[in-house]
């Protein structure tokens, strides 16, 4: 397979420079083509503005899906979305990689989405009308590849787990992996996470690289988080909610949206 | 009051510039004292990096904690950074402004956040033990202040409510409110949500306006959303869990962490 890494974090000498490394590796060894998209190393910039629309009219004001759908289409983008657009069509597989800051993802790879998940690329794909809302969640441009998270925190499993006080991993992802990369069509497999990076010794590297270079093993077999498609009954167009006889009783929020009947 | 409001998008003239127009025009109208950061228009750096501790010894690996603790303590980040710094201790409100671009804030917005936490100030604050997990979630450095969100999405309301397949609002929004504001002191006033500003006409912006100048005349007197307190007897430490005799039956994830039985 071919896998394309986005790496975001500024430190190449760090913990998350040293997963990197044991991921490209396995990879490799496994026989995929690996490539990395390193955000730091390569100066990626972060906002959109009005630079990424060169043909957008200077006397008008900037309207952004606008300005997107039409730069998308004329093959107008800038050279480097361009570049990471050819890469993700790429890839079978894509990998975020970064530590999470306050909740999520650090802002050079916000950036990185903001402007590579261009309209028409991975937004405003496919009929939009009061009977069918696009091609997203299940469908897109990015349908039948695969797509995981590899994250760091300082903080304990506890912190996030059910009841803990940083809400749940799950639901401190789910914007990410479902709003993100179930959106334009990804199968998104469960992340890889590494609690109390913090106080991270040497010794307890081998066995998280261990369970990274597995994680990297299973790719193309390891089970998706079976997301529910959004053009496939589950959901009232255009209302977009969840018909009123799905979901589990009890279930609210982020969870309802995962058909926890679904086959493995 | 003294307020500041943080702006986070591209184009003054927008939606978004026009509603922030008629927040500023009311806050003053009502005698408050009013400071607008406009990240885009004063080129906001998104990225954390290096050049943010040019104290940190070059040969040193970076350390974004550590280096972010010294900085902080020794006075020595960045002006930019000091200036952000020196109007959240100013401002007895902070609001923050922007669209919702792929769930969450846009990368300029997450990055004036990574960038200005800093290790000392709104996180890594108080006594750090296994008794006491540091002041933070209801104390912290900006307790006392109050903060709300000012956002905008091209997305129906449906599409965010309980049951709708983006989530609900709430919850896309805890990781900000709960995680990024509340942590570090501020009580979180409800936030103010624009729907549908894709297809938004003029004739629709007066009820928005006067919806949104309601909220800038009740900014000291609306109720803040109801988060439970880390250090005052809900949570176990050093998990950090809910204390299993409290929360709603059947509550579980974000919501757990609001307590519903708290006086308005």
């Amino acid at each position: 397979m071919k896998v394309l890494l986005v790496f975001a974090h500024p430190e190449r000498h760090s913990l998350n420079g040293a997963l990197r490394d044991v991921a490209v590796a396995e990879l490799e060894a496994q026989g995929h083509e690996v490539r990395v998209s390193d955000l730091y190393a390569e100066g990626w910039k972060s906002e959109v503005d009005r630079a990424d629309f060169p043909n957008w009219p200077q006397a008008e004001a900037l309207r952004i899906n606008a300005a997107s759908k039409k730069a998308f289409e004329a093959d107008n983008l800038t050279a480097d979305v361009k570049a990471e657009i050819e890469k993700l069509l790429w890839a079978d597989v894509l990998i975020l990689q970064f530590p999470l800051w306050w909740y999520t993802m650090p802002a050079i790879l916000k950036g990185w989405v903001d402007r590579v998940f261009a309209y028409g690329f991975a937004y405003g794909v496919g009929e939009h009308s009061d009977k069918r809302w696009g091609d997203r969640f299940g469908e897109g441009t990015l349908a039948g590849k695969r797509a995981m998270l590899i994250v760091t925190t300082g903080g304990w499993e506890e912190h996030y787990s059910a009841r803990g006080i940083n809400g749940p991993m799950d639901d401190l992802l789910f914007p990410i992996n479902h709003g993100i990369l179930y959106y334009p069509g990804y199968d998104v497999l469960p992340p890889f996470v590494v609690y109390r990076v913090d106080r991270f010794h040497q010794t307890d590297f081998e066995s998280v690289a261990e369970r990274l270079r597995a994680r990297m093993r299973t790719l193309a077999t390891t089970g998706p988080i079976p997301y529910r498609r959004q053009n496939f009954g589950d959901y009232l167009i255009p209302a977009m909610t969840l018909r009123p006889e799905l979901g589990e009783p009890g279930a609210s929020g982020f969870a309802l949206h995962v058909d926890t009947h679904a086959a493995e």
